[in-house]
């Protein structure tokens, strides 16, 4: 039942539909589940994959599962609830979770699977949507380095830089770290760009100053031509950008570190989620400072 | 006494050494003048320019000036001082000032020097000693188009990246917002680092995954290394940082604008500047979060 050549897919969302569909085109028999079972047969039509109905089916069918859904509530469910993939894996299974949630939620999973003989690795992404379709997304694995081996073919179907980080929680630890810096870099950027239009600067000339020097980033990049246009489009959902950073300040609380930026942008984006903003691109961070 | 081809330059510091070089390269003759002689003395040896003993006489010889100095009220000092440069320019004279100065203080200046028909340009630059050295700064520049024209050729033989950003005080606000933006960015590298100490995370993991995603940045690129060996050689002084900061804050609440992370990480280099570390690079600002 663990032939590395089939791979169950469990969450189609905006990310997980392009991930599994490159999965597919690399020659990987994959079997697909998804809370709402249309956009799963859609997918699977297109790509020539297989529907399961429940999670515990995806993972009997194939032995190895990816999960790619919201959040650790909804990793818990498709895993260890009812007709979850436990159910369907045995010893020698492996999920690999490419969801971004606490490491300490990985840690927990990875420790709940253990004595069935499963193996768990976090691997959680960066890169949104454009870098899903075209396989450049980064992926950084956390867990014991036979496991991140069983799943590196997998992985290198969906990434460009595909990086075995650690042990069990330094893959949801780095991207929370990594989230959390882009998240303080596009607020401060937010907070520029509301300067120079209250200054009356050329905006171009700022971005391209910025873009030459020690103010570029890649939220520079990304984010500069959305802020100027109040254009929010969701690339990256605002309330996912606020979740991450929340777990990322719990996570350094407990190590006791503290994170005084990552603390005021916590505040910036809480607002602009109070503001109803939620489902906005995380650019939306801007609005709140219009609002000041 | 206007020729284009004659230039004085005050202030010789670790930027102005380089950049005065530069000019003397391309071919323009160069007078210095330094607070401390023996420095502008051993530069003109070294590149063929002259020394001037005052402020006063680097102008008379020249009649376009370029100042390099730290702050405005040094500017101010060897303009409009005793045998500051204005005292040396007549008519039709032009002063590049290319210290990073608040904007309220560059349109202060131009107003001071108008009377006497010389012209003023607020002409920042970007880019360290490096930078300086190869005459590949990003130099922003403020004022009237016509003494942008008259200037370039002197700012073409330092910058890479020559731009004029608008009217006068517009390319220190350019400069300050950079900065500012670069401040913040390096303080939330500063804080990632220190998590991903606590959490005991393979660093070079977190560097290459924030490189290549979101968390990206030049600050990234140019300050992980000091920051993680804890090797502040200055490049840029924290306390000039500091300032940069506090300017920032100063002209936006003047237009009333909040920037909050600016805020935040204006406190956290106040700390380290306490702590003694002002004279370091402001990498140190890392070393703030150790003592938290």
């Amino acid at each position: 039942m663990n032939n590395p050549e089939r791979v169950g897919f469990l969450g189609l969302g905006i990310m997980g539909s392009r991930m599994a569909a490159n999965l597919a085109r690399a020659g990987f028999e994959v079997v697909v589940w998804n809370r709402t079972r249309a956009r799963a047969e859609e997918l699977a039509e297109k790509h020539g994959m297989t529907v399961a109905g429940t999670p515990a089916d995806a993972a009997a069918a194939t032995g190895t599962v990816i999960t790619m859904v919201v959040d650790s509530p909804q990793v818990e469910e498709v895993l260890l609830g009812p007709r979850g993939a436990a159910e369907g894996l045995s010893v020698g299974g492996l999920v690999i979770d490419m969801t971004t949630i606490a490491p300490t939620a990985s840690r927990r999973l990875a420790e709940r699977l253990r004595p069935n003989g499963v193996g768990f690795l976090d691997a959680p992404v960066t890169g949104s949507a454009p870098r899903a379709a075209d396989a450049t997304l980064t992926i950084m694995a956390g867990g014991p380095p036979e496991y991140f081996e069983r799943a590196r073919p997998l992985l290198d179907a969906m990434g460009r830089l595909v990086l075995h980080v650690g042990p069990q929680g330094h893959g949801s630890m780095i991207k929370l770290l990594n989230n959390t810096v882009a998240a303080v870099n596009a607020a401060a950027l937010a907070e520029a760009l509301k300067a120079a239009e209250g200054a009356e600067l050329d905006l171009d000339s700022l971005v391209a100053v910025m873009g030459a020097g020690s103010g570029g980033s890649t939220m520079l990049e990304l984010k500069a031509a959305p802020m100027r246009e109040r254009s929010f489009e969701p690339l990256f959902k605002l309330d996912h950008m606020l979740k991450d950073v929340r777990h990322c300040l719990a996570e350094a609380r407990a190590l006791g570190v503290e994170l005084p930026l990552a603390k005021r942008a916590e505040e910036l984006y809480a607002k602009a989620s109070a503001d109803g903003r939620g489902d906005e691109d995380f650019a939306a961070v801007i609005a709140v400072l219009d609002g000041l």
